[in-house]
């Protein structure tokens, strides 16, 4: 329990359940083959932190909402990180044979079904949003749904997550782009906009105004980027047992990290930097926002 | 020319030439990693039929729409129709070295990077329907944007041409599967579906009733089907020289075709008989329907 008696892992687990029971009926009322529905779920029922539902659903009670409006837009961004975590796997790209302790799922199924099952999923998210009683009866906010579609397609597609992954590729390929400036850009395309869509489409779900939408999008850019930083530093000195991998892997690999660019003890002050800006952009929601502030804290002070 | 004076090459190529002016500038207008827009568009502007984009826009004049209406979804669709077959070309796929006589996706950038483009081409789709001004001024009819959206998401997604591609790979694997109920409903997903979703979702954007987008989709589940039997009859009779692949390639590949299945001459008769029910179904548009009767005809006419 923190200081302001906010228990931040109960709160995480209850959300978490939450979520994790309308995804698991979402899932199963779609009508598809079946091997491909098994790819589908393998992956995303492997176990993932659930960070951007979770911060979906509090935004929606930051601006006064309930969590179930926020569960449409919830599901949706989960299928599009998996999908993007299924799709970066392949050989053609990182080539990993395991993802949090459990084969990929190219390893799994097929090269074939693994492409698929990702290409599922992105579309599915589609199908969700532009039904969204397909996951829970407590729909959308009826005024949003375009713009919710519009934000999440956008963070997602060639203006968003898909060209961080380019530039997270070629700055394996160009050592002559190992600077800040392309880290950050890289990490806000590629992490930062899901979890800016996040909270604005929570937010916009539960009826948000655009103001409100504009500071939990502050917020979420602030901790999109400090998520990075703190991976960064662990993978430096963070417990391998802890973490699922050694530390000092990234070095190994001569990865451009804040580390490697800013040092050890600069980055940890830019983490703390951010999430002070991130804390600071929820003055206006009072007590609803202290599930945000822990979450942002939580970031930089976790050990995996 | 036919018998009622409609000159459908010419209609082709003035939908066509429209259509392809709308893609260029929206492609334009993508901000994103070069090499990636790149990729995006080499594949969607290397010479496709676009009769997805062509039947979507005479839909919408079917209904007394303008085709304008339909730009969005058009653009929408072709992305879509691309990314399906970037991603059906890859090595873990159908490994194809070549489409329309041009190196495929992968061969001409990489592996990695044709994944990419189709997944930015699938997700940049639903930015377009979820901002249709970003293609055309004439936007879509502010009542079914989300029904236009969902009609796509679903017919592209793991209920309808996913998991056709899903039984696609089963089948080449499964000879036991080899029966005329699976190539249907095969085709019906993996071609059908989208097909389908280009009529009733020009219809929708020009603001056609509920009865005008059935009795348009009855005649696309028609003609998408008749398409299919087409090719496979094709693939036995066809010119190599015309078609750009030898004749008889499916047989070799001991591949599952109506011909295989109903034998030559009964296959044509089906084909036909698909037509006539497609063209049944447009009685009600009177001679607003001549270019979609000309599109059925030519269908099974073409030698290509």
């Amino acid at each position: 329990m923190s200081e302001t008696g906010f228990n931040l892992s109960e709160y995480l687990k209850d959300r978490r359940d939450l979520f994790n029971q309308y995804l698991k009926a979402g899932l199963e009322e779609i009508s598809a083959e079946p091997e491909l529905v098994r790819a589908m779920q393998y992956s995303i029922t492997a176990g993932g932190k659930r960070l951007r539902p979770v911060l979906c659903m509090a935004a929606a009670e930051c601006v006064f909402g309930s969590m179930e409006k926020a569960i449409a837009p919830a599901v949706a961004i989960e299928m599009i990180h998996t999908y993007s975590l299924i799709h970066d796997d392949l050989p053609a790209m990182d080539n990993d044979d395991l993802r949090r302790g459990k084969p990929t799922c190219h390893k799994k199924f097929s090269e074939a079904t693994a492409v698929l099952a990702g290409d599922a999923l992105l579309t599915h998210a589609f199908s969700i949003l532009s039904n969204p009683g397909l996951i829970c009866e407590e729909s959308l906010h009826p005024e949003n749904p375009i713009r919710i579609i519009s934000r999440i397609s956008l963070a997602a597609g060639p203006e968003g997550m898909v060209s961080g992954q380019v530039m997270d590729m070629n700055a394996l390929k160009n050592t002559d782009s190992k600077d800040l400036d392309y880290l950050k850009s890289m990490h806000a395309m590629k992490t930062g906009a899901m979890i800016m869509a996040s909270v604005e489409t929570g937010a916009l779900a539960a009826g948000g105004d655009d103001q409100s939408v504009r500071r939990l999008s502050s917020y979420a850019e602030n901790i999109g980027m400090a998520f990075q930083v703190a991976d960064d530093i662990l993978n430096v000195k963070g417990d391998p047992a802890v973490m699922g991998k050694a530390a000092g892997s990234d070095a190994a690999a001569d990865k451009m990290t804040f580390p490697s660019i800013l040092g050890l003890e600069a980055s940890r002050k830019y983490a703390f930097d951010l999430v002070s800006k991130a804390i600071d952009s929820l003055a206006s929601f009072g007590g609803r926002a202290d599930a945000l502030r822990e979450i942002a804290t939580y970031i930089i002070e976790r050990d995996r």
